[in-house]
């Protein structure tokens, strides 16, 4: 049995870079002239107008596929992105799946939740370091004990599609995702959370680290952690687009 | 706690029917003129070519929202369908979900899985009666334990979307599936299991049931199960194109 | 040979209204009850919610189809929206097209472009009538001479799919095109020009008709016309829906 | 003025290779050791039972960026491929188009229409020399006196939108357009003209060319040429995945 408390992110392999959305953009003015800019230093002047006035397809012509290692809670929640990305995950029909578990670590952030308030307005806190310690055992203990049912179910001869039905949704799996930067832009704009964007200049000078957005998501820790991790990788992929989506406040093109 | 041995499916809504079929692909030919189509009974000719010729836009003009209830398993595969599909599901970390979970029946056909064979080539038998009722049992027992888990988390003060993290994939979630017919005889055509097509016409004259498929697919049997509730709806909902579908060999266009 | 200086919708049929909405966006929080929904009138709370934080996906339970009469030059430009959309269009391999052709009025807005200036920042202004006169001239005249050709083609038997390299893209076709709330509010962010967004509240207090937007756009006046004819029928259709997107500064959701 | 007959199709960029689709689709049975077929030479095997078997997003995670220059009635055509497509274009409103126009070669094949016939089973035959000289004419003289109307609208200082009006749709354009294996294999199936399928063995064994089509296809000749290209740049790029699609009749998995 093995607890992890993160998820892991790799970029498997990349097509394009920031000068592909130029030339794409350019072959509205340029028509084959456009080609030379994919020979040249991408400038961030024309991404940053494409970002700004959502212009959407130019940032279609570079792709990414990432490899990853998560719960299937995050699965879940992942896999309601459709439009511009491409699955292959593990399958427990096909295959035992391993003893790997999700363990939030004890400082998890808002671990507790509030009483009251409507849904996409809860209040969390953190938990204290005694119900923390409460709240992993519990995990820790129940996906045991459901591995347990699991294996000897296995044992016995049943179908993994079946035996799979008493684990929980803590356990890992794994898939290969392939993306391009428009919806990994609109991903990211709704996975991961960031202050709310200001309208005056002066909150805006400190945003070092594209942290403002103009409409705020509320994603869970998990899978912001999950996307975290792929704007990382995106940043140094198109470092140029990657700037631009950060100064419109994070709203995909 | 309730415990479930198979799925709910209903017809929420819809828009259209098999005249609108004829009147999008009649427009090619005869422009405006086509929306008198809209007006007519429907005939099977002109649907039946399309069919066989893959011609799939003309069936892409109608609508269908179910509501469908069934566990996490299923919905894991539902929703890797990406295009033509729009989804709406119940959400553990805005609502706790109710005790109910998916037990399968004694004589839920391939319960086992025969050692050997490749991924996709597995053979499965059913389980002998005892074998059963102990599969039944520790499916059972783990989910109440799973919701007691779930339970006492929740009574902490746990948020909801870490507590859900103990509850297993046998757990049912509820949601509102929006399609059009291209986009469900695609899924039907994978989702499905039905006897492979045979190119010698006498054996295809008992084909009374819609039951031979040009490309067999594999499904598990729970989500096979929804889609046969949702092909019996959709078979009343547009009769010439769902023969069609059937006659055609059950490949989508 | 018939010249219009517009362009026809007209919606053919259509599922939902904005209890759809309302009803697919509370099985996240109430699972099955979210179907007593559908029976009760619709407020706008919720939707004026789900439009601002942008979520999406319970704007797509609902459906239009449109039948639209415009020229091909509005085709190319229609055609590049790809998600959510559904099409079949009137053909010229199979079909000898019609002599109708566009024919912009004399105080069709910007018919003249001033010189200088980056692409998307275009300065127009109107054509002054002796100028216009001859504009429609030249176009109306060019339109009689390529349909003889196209005529003469025909008439030779030439292919219908040779003898329409002849024809300008000013010629009409005609087409259905289904689309849900969401596709279609996202074409119509893009294809309609408003005022810009203000943060000044007093400026947005004479924003009775759902004038101003956040993205700015500076669609062509053609396709513009179209989408205003959409926009219009969508208005009636889900009111709520509308106003909603009006308020949030015409961004999709 | 520049008069071609035929049509320009390269690859600009392109990431991933047939070990692509084999890690993707062992992901399922071996998590994450599927990452080591990346760096092996891939194997007919596994491709050839996807392919077969209808196990499409396999053939995702690799992409294609082509740059195409062909006439504007191609387009048309091209554009209606929305799933797993990008495409920016040159764009008349921005842009002034150059006078490049198609004029079909005299031995184009299938110049005339035979009279009667349904839509999609017309008979064509070869036009004879002389006919075939005057329809060449007819679309050159055509071509030339429809960009006088064009320049002199510019001259005059039309706006770029509306001259193009009178342009007609033989006119070249150019675009990017990034697709992936599995939205490339659907477009060649409809776009590609090829012998129907036989189940006679002895027919296929002179299939050496990837000649049979399970559902064959009725494309134009132009587009069909486009698709051609495309395909012969495919098979060098994912050789076993073409030979897959070859040997199954050309259906797209």
């Amino acid at each position: 049995m093995e607890f992890l408390d993160d998820m892991d992110v790799s970029l498997v392999q990349s097509m394009g870079n920031d000068a592909s959305v130029i030339a794409a953009a350019k072959v509205s003015t340029k028509g084959v002239e456009s080609l030379a800019e994919l020979d040249q230093q991408a400038t961030p002047g024309l991404i940053r107008y494409l970002m700004t006035n959502r212009h959407g397809t130019p940032f279609e012509h570079a792709s990414m596929t990432f490899y990853m290692h998560m719960p299937i809670f995050v699965f879940r929640e992942f896999h309601r992105h459709r439009i511009g990305w491409s699955y292959n995950e593990e399958s427990a029909r096909y295959k035992q799946l391993e003893p790997v578990f999700y363990l939030p670590s004890a400082n998890r952030p808002g671990m507790m939740q509030i009483e009251g308030g409507k849904p996409g307005q809860y209040q969390y806190e953190d938990a204290d370091p005694a119900l923390a310690l409460h709240i992993r055992e519990a995990i820790h203990d129940h996906s045991i004990e459901a591995y347990q049912y699991y294996q000897v179910l296995m044992d016995r001869g049943v179908a993994k599609e079946v035996a799979r039905m008493v684990l929980p949704v803590n356990i890992y799996s794994s898939q290969y995702a392939t993306c391009n930067p428009r919806s990994l832009m609109a991903f990211l704009s709704l996975r991961t959370k960031r202050p709310e964007w200001s309208y005056h200049e002066e909150d805006l000078r400190d945003n070092v680290e594209c942290g403002r957005a103009k409409t705020p998501s509320k994603p869970q820790w998990e899978i912001n952690r999950v996307a975290d991790k792929m704007e990382a990788i995106f940043a140094k992929f198109m470092p140029l687009t990657y700037q631009a989506f950060c100064d419109a406040g994070r709203v995909a093109p």
